[in-house]
């Protein structure tokens, strides 16, 4: 399967998040082509900061392995990570990571710069795959947040 | 209480941790001069790269709190938090963080400077709080290992 692929499936956690009212993102982690670990974001429904799509998946990975290290996987999720996130990423020893919108005011990469400290271990970072998409798949749910905020408000 | 006395709840919770063959890192959280929540590093029992100190403290506070939001609480840590924690910590609204001995290669403070980034969120940084007596901890939790490992291959 193409990056893109494994994105789509990213894609479709992420609308399922969306379903239960969270901030639509999605992950899927990929070991030797198959994919061992799905997450979606759960931060309302958990009252949970550590809650976020990617920790959700590596957690599963980490239990479906029996280890904490993670080497020799890939990590997609539809929106550039956080801080946590990419901080969890290297912890997990993940070898890639691929994500589709990019994150602008609070990005781990494109903001932090994460990608380029010297930690003790890096991964690499593919950005923009479905980017288009998955940013419209944001966009969409704000806007309909908006619209039911101004909704109840007109009440 | 004062910061340094927190900061020994922290260590016995990192000597706990030491009992277990896990690196010694403890963490309290503290809201309103109460302690709320610990946590100690599990990562080896738990084989999950997310079972840091913090981030267990961090998990057991917000399941107290009902809420992913711990703005008014400070996390005491022995040793400088990683950019995964450090992370968490922001996604949490945590105020204050206050931690032991300086994590000289992988400090999210020291090394990677996310606190001088311009997250969503910034929280108050103290370092070196019975900075010496976490670093001994470390020090003689590794020299153990090594003199361990070294009877062993020496059999």
């Amino acid at each position: 399967m193409t990056d893109e692929q494994y994105m789509q499936k990213a894609i479709a956690l992420a609308k399922r998040a969306a379903k239960y009212g969270e901030v639509p993102i999605g992950a899927v982690i990929v070991k030797d082509g198959e994919i061992i670990a799905t997450g979606r974001n759960r931060r309302e429904a958990k009252q949970s900061p550590l809650c976020h799509a990617e920790i959700e998946a590596i957690t599963k990975a980490c239990k479906k392995c029996g280890s904490w290290r993670l080497s020799g996987c890939t990590i997609y999720v539809t929106h550039e990570p956080c801080v946590m996130c990419a901080g969890a990423i290297v912890a997990a020893r993940i070898d890639r990571v691929v994500y589709g919108s990019t994150e602008r005011r609070f990005g781990a990469y494109t903001t932090a710069g994460i990608d380029k400290l010297e930690l003790n271990y890096t991964c690499a970072v593919t950005g923009g795959v479905l980017g288009d998409m998955c940013s419209d798949m944001l966009s969409s749910f704000f806007a309909e947040l908006r619209k039911t905020k101004n909704n109840s408000q007109g009440e």
